[in-house]
């Protein structure tokens, strides 16, 4: 069923409003009529809804039911990614959403031979937003998870510190993911996962990571590509978790 | 290091032998000079080796020492990919030798979109085999793992079912991976992974498959993409056999 996101402010008692591209989408290229059925997200519920009336600026529904997604994870991951070369960043962004990441935020390492600046960044950061987009509803998440801005290392590490779980995988090894304990977590755990670019970290950042209580990760002995572990460790956690 | 794979008659005592393209790219893309130390790849075996003289058409090689290679798992893991759409067969055959497959084995199914002939296959089998051994190369495998020719849908039920664990992942579901006894296994179990293409499997393809007793098994609730299944479903069972 055609899957939307919607915010909070176009629903309406019993009824909800798809407006802008996603109008035009409904009634031109998916070519829906009065009474077909849809699927609105909003903050995390998933609305069954049936269309009231179709027109390129608005579509009027009327909400059937209302349930929490079932498709979120009850983890809060947080994919922290250095910036990789060419377009390989995209890729990582939409596995993250199709694997339950609810956010990804770009690193700056020491390592990262791709080093965009701010403005430069944020036309891709669009593009990338709009494929988390994409990804979610393809895959039937009831949130869209954000791309954010890149960050430094420092800010990272600050970051990851704040969550339940803070994890580095670390190309000269560490713990094995099951060696964590994902058992006796509280509802709602954050998670945040952070994973170098080519040629990984420097040594002096796995040592600031580890000291600062992060706790680092082998992912075997195979070298994963940049854009393979975090795909890699994503679905471990997810399985782990049971969340896959 | 640079690392190499070449045949067992390239052996030779002492010495072993790098011959053609390889041949070239030691001596012009790497510049490498003699003593220089390559790693040469033979049978899951890998040589440690001096470089002694280097030609466009052979470079002769001391071997220093060899060692069974520590990067490849203890289960022989075979993916069954339903043949997908476009180019993603390419990403996912890379990402399975990274994630340390044994073989590729492309299917054909009901749902599949794409259905090359033979001859037009073989093609791509070319590339494909030219990814797997790049792959294989730079993750450090020591085999380099095949893509073998299209089979059918009944052939594939046939090979599943010679393997120690054969599993089907079915977008309706089944058994979580965790689920399975990876514990007790004998050296070198062999596991069969059948993965569908875009839309899946065929009902009754399901049901063929569980009444020759492979296992189903889901990836949660989110819906993957057919090229996303066989990379989580490869590194969930790489974590939980102990290999990843």
């Amino acid at each position: 069923m055609p899957r939307f996101f919607i915010g909070s402010e176009n629903i309406c008692g019993e009824e909800a409003f798809v407006t802008g591209a996603d109008a035009v989408h409904i009634g031109r290229s998916l070519r829906m009529r009065l009474g077909d059925e849809i699927t609105l997200c909003c903050e995390g519920r998933e609305y069954s809804c049936k269309l009231l009336s179709i027109s390129d600026t608005v579509c009027r529904c009327e909400i059937r039911s209302c349930a929490e997604g079932e498709s979120e994870p009850d983890i809060a991951l947080t994919l922290f990614q250095a910036v990789p070369k060419s377009d390989k960043l995209e890729l990582i962004v939409q596995k993250a959403v199709e694997l339950g990441a609810c956010g990804i935020c770009p690193v700056l390492t020491g390592r990262c031979v791709s080093r965009p600046d701010e403005k430069s960044f944020r036309k891709k950061l669009d593009r990338l937003n709009k494929i988390a987009l994409e990804a979610a509803k393809q895959c039937g998440r009831s949130i869209v998870p954000t791309v954010s801005e890149i960050i430094s290392f420092d800010e990272c590490v600050k970051r990851l510190c704040e969550k339940d779980i803070p994890i580095i995988c670390y190309e000269k090894g560490g713990k094995n993911l099951r060696e964590i304990n994902w058992g006796d977590r509280m509802a709602n755990m954050s998670v945040g996962v952070l994973v170098g670019s080519e040629g990984g970290f420097e040594p002096s950042e796995a040592e600031k990571c580890i000291s600062a209580g992060i706790i680092p990760v082998g992912l075997g002995s195979r070298i994963l590509r940049c854009e393979t572990a975090p795909i890699a460790a994503l679905s471990i956690i997810m399985n782990l978790t049971g969340n896959m």
